[in-house]
């Protein structure tokens, strides 16, 4: 059987311009546009040329090798013709394949937004897609408020997408601007706009998440009949976003009752490529990837409960609703305070640790994860403390180094010149070998003059640790007022590329933070002797 | 017409409680147990008693008054009686008005994971509901991967659910346990479950959001029949999370399609507490909320710049699904420096300062917010500082005293006995009218004795500031590595029962707490003097 082709739109560049906080510059839409280029969408939507000096500069060149190149704007205003509208003219100066132009489809907004008459407002449109189809372009029509339009004159709503239709528009696409409209309510209007006369392989669906249901109501819509679905990367957008394309493209492809009857034009090996797709673009943003998000989450094949891991390790595919290496991303068995023992036998193994499954050791491993994650310690998140743990229970690790003492001093007062000046310093006293060693350091802050203190002399293991590098550093209180418990988790990285989290709670925030900075020198001492140091320590 | 009661079933503290990177505490439960309670849930489900030491700790009492408190557990396994059951009698045991079982009913599962019999995998099912029945609590079953069960072997899915409501569960729960299945097949295996014999007021639905579709799922059940849904705040849970209920509620109560007719026991009033639910809950796991979060993300009622801005200054509701007032929630237009200054204006007058639009002053103290917020400082989550910082720019605000230096120290050093100990001192110099004092005193950790040591002796003002206590405390790293920008949030409280919150941040976090402390301090006093304290700063 002959499947259906559904065409991929990005709007990323476009309405994914308007989420609050984002900006983008020229350089970043070009990189954009040829990621979304590369991981092979139908169209992408560049801005609005005209409208801003980006957009404008942007649709100065062509930005896609593969995909259709959009343009987005406004019919012309009521009153004027296509041809002296001049922000007409600027889209059909535009390098631009096709044009998306927006038009007012709830009569209540043409009579308030616009201030021109029904009938004016449907000559507009018939006008600007004849004018765009006249540049040889292909012309599309995003009907606003389509939905709530609907509702409240079905007529009128209507008679916009089938002006636009009639007129040679290549997609009408019904905008639920607003986001408020249910899954059940999107589908009986589709089938009545088909059932006016624009067939489902003209018609394209643009949703908005504001009751989380932006990829359902797209969903829904291609059921009824749409042929073109509209989204953003990682669901970016205006208020709650726009339909996640990351979280639409696996779902049409990998779930049956979409993939036996859809072609999206994206194949198996195309789509492993999801995840770092998903991820390039957040690093572009500057912010954290959603360890949530469907299917290119971090945590989106991460499993922590017991009775779920020791079912997972049998058959993983019964616990996975698609596979994590379809969309390029990484299954993952986490140890915590609610795992079973096939669960820490497996985080072990995947550190390369094997032990019998009735080997007391391990019980006693399992217990002093229990007691210390119940005081606060958090393993799943620090993957080097535990195995520092593990290698401690199972094995033992070498002393390489063992601090007697330090001391950290905070002080605020007026220096010299009369300018309040807050100074940070930790000295500390080393053991290597019997040989005593102290060392002091001024930090931006506490934590960072022992960091570096700390880190300044380990006699003969020094230069073994010149390429470790402190990536990050994450404080949570684990309850209230100053006297609160405080988890420090440490994220270390060195010239290998490597990297690894270790932990560390107490009362004190500089305890904390010494036991994580510890953990992390070990782990990297254990680390350089490579698989050597850890059957050592086992 | 009779509205449909739908029952809201929360289960933040059990399933929530397998997310990534999630671990409670038992204050943790108590405290959001308590929020679940208040706002109005009909079932909170607490955690599996028996598991861990935390859930049994935190099953010891009934921890709600109004919601039905939920334990859950397993059914008995196969081959001993319910009453020889572990497992069972640990959760008989708990303080719970309801017991929650998860039960296989997908016979794959049954096989591989229970290593049993279909027949005696029913058999528990049956045992297990009359033993909880008999003890005089509300029987639930959660029909684990009950989806995928179906589309496997549809005639034992439903022998299990049928044997569950045959055997007296009030409710069986259908569990999409992977995540995957798709909004249209959730609708019609629900009307093949009430075809089998369990009416639809029996049933409840348990959705993953491993499409994005948790939500979806969760309404297309409630129109297939379903009566009671589940989910968790904001979206929690294993892998990519829950059902949100915080998009749920809002839904069912506010869209039409489901408000004319459902009744979910959340009336209007109550409804207008859910963004300040969400965003406390964020807190306590110390997040920021998602600001795209639907309904109440900071962004949910946000317009950029640009056509709607203008249309919506018009007719806000044209442009808005629901009201942000119905959900406690703010609209935002970052149209200009006009709206901006709006803003300012409103927020001020909420603190009883009027200023005129034009005065300079005005425009300064814009200045100063937007250029310490670019900083890293967040007045919307620090009140006090907010409202210092106003009268500081538009009136004055005495100096009661000045802290000329302070010295903190935390020493680990082994004692006398050759015990590691880990000590914090810090010393203050304070100056009021001319007169110097010093204190010192030991605490918990750097931050707790700068605390101690700062309220130790305030001259003429120590009385005064006697019932102050730190609520809450919390450090969020703003960028990475140890030598990061931290921000520190402080909630105080006193005797009359109010809350105030202050910032500080730094590169230091010693200087960030006590920027944060200082004015907690200042607005104490300020606060003792009232009115009058306002309007002379004024």
């Amino acid at each position: 059987m002959k499947k259906d082709r559904i065409y991929l739109f990005d709007t990323t560049l476009r309405d994914g311009q308007q989420t609050p906080g984002i900006d983008f510059s020229v350089e970043d839409k070009i990189a954009i546009a040829g990621m979304l280029d590369a991981f092979g969408l139908d169209y992408v939507e560049g801005g609005y040329p005209g409208a801003n000096p980006t957009d404008t500069a942007f649709f100065a060149r062509k930005r896609t090798t593969r995909a259709k190149f959009v343009a987005f704007g406004m019919t012309k205003r009521a009153g004027i013709s296509a041809s002296n509208d001049p922000g007409l003219a600027a889209l059909l100066d535009s390098q631009s394949d096709a044009i998306c132009l927006v038009a007012k489809s709830w009569d209540y907004h043409v009579r308030v937004a616009l201030g021109c008459s029904n009938e004016e407002n449907l000559e507009s449109i018939a006008e600007s897609v004849k004018a765009v189809v006249a540049s040889g372009r292909e012309a599309m029509i995003d009907c606003e408020h389509f939905f709530d339009g609907y509702k409240a004159n079905p007529g009128y709503a209507l008679a916009c997408a089938t002006t636009a239709f009639a007129s040679g528009a290549r997609w009408v696409v019904l905008c639920d601007t607003n986001g408020g409209t249910q899954p059940a309510e999107v589908r009986a209007i589709v089938e009545a706009v088909i059932a006016a006369g624009v067939p489902g392989v003209n018609l394209g669906i643009h949703a908005h998440n504001d009751t989380g249901q932006a990829v359902a109501n797209t969903l829904a819509a291609v059921e009824a009949g749409v042929r073109q679905v509209q989204g953003t990367l990682n669901g970016i957008g205006e208020r709650c976003g726009n339909a996640n394309l990351v979280t639409l493209v696996p779902t049409l492809a990998l779930k049956e009752t979409y993939a036996e009857r859809f072609d999206i034009g994206i194949d198996a090996d195309m789509l492993t490529g999801l995840t770092k797709l998903s991820h390039t673009f957040d690093e572009l943003l500057n912010r954290s990837p959603d360890h949530q998000a469907p299917y290119v989450g971090a945590s989106a094949f991460a499993t922590k409960a017991g009775i779920h891991a020791s079912a997972l390790l049998k058959d993983p595919r019964t616990y996975e609703h698609v596979t994590p290496e379809s969309v390029g991303n990484l299954r993952k068995v986490m140890v915590s305070d609610q795992g079973g023992k096939a669960n820490f036998i497996n985080a072990l193994k995947l550190r390369g640790i094997t032990v019998a499954k009735d080997d007391p050791k391990l019980d006693r491993l399992i217990q002093i994860v229990k007691e210390r994650e119940a005081t606060g310690y958090a393993y799943e998140g620090a993957d080097a403390s535990f195995a520092l743990l593990a290698y401690r229970t199972l094995g033992s690790v070498p002393d390489f180094f063992h601090v007697e003492s330090f001391r950290v001093m905070v002080e605020r007062r007026y220096d010299a010149n009369g300018q309040l000046k807050t100074v940070s310093e930790a000295v500390v006293r080393v053991v290597v070998d019997g040989e005593t060693m102290m060392s002091v350091a001024e930090g931006h802050g506490p934590v960072n003059a022992l960091d570096l203190a700390l880190r300044k002399d380990l006699g003969k293991y020094q230069s073994e640790i010149a390429d470790l590098e402190l990536a990050d550093y994450k404080v949570r209180i684990l309850n209230g007022g100053t006297e609160a418990i405080t988890r420090v988790l440490i994220e270390s990285t060195d010239a290998s590329g490597a990297r690894w989290w270790t932990v560390g709670v107490s009362d004190n925030i500089i305890d904390a933070s010494f036991q994580a900075l510890m953990d992390s020198i070990v782990y990297k001492l254990l680390k350089n002797r490579g698989e050597a140091g850890k059957v050592a320590a086992e």
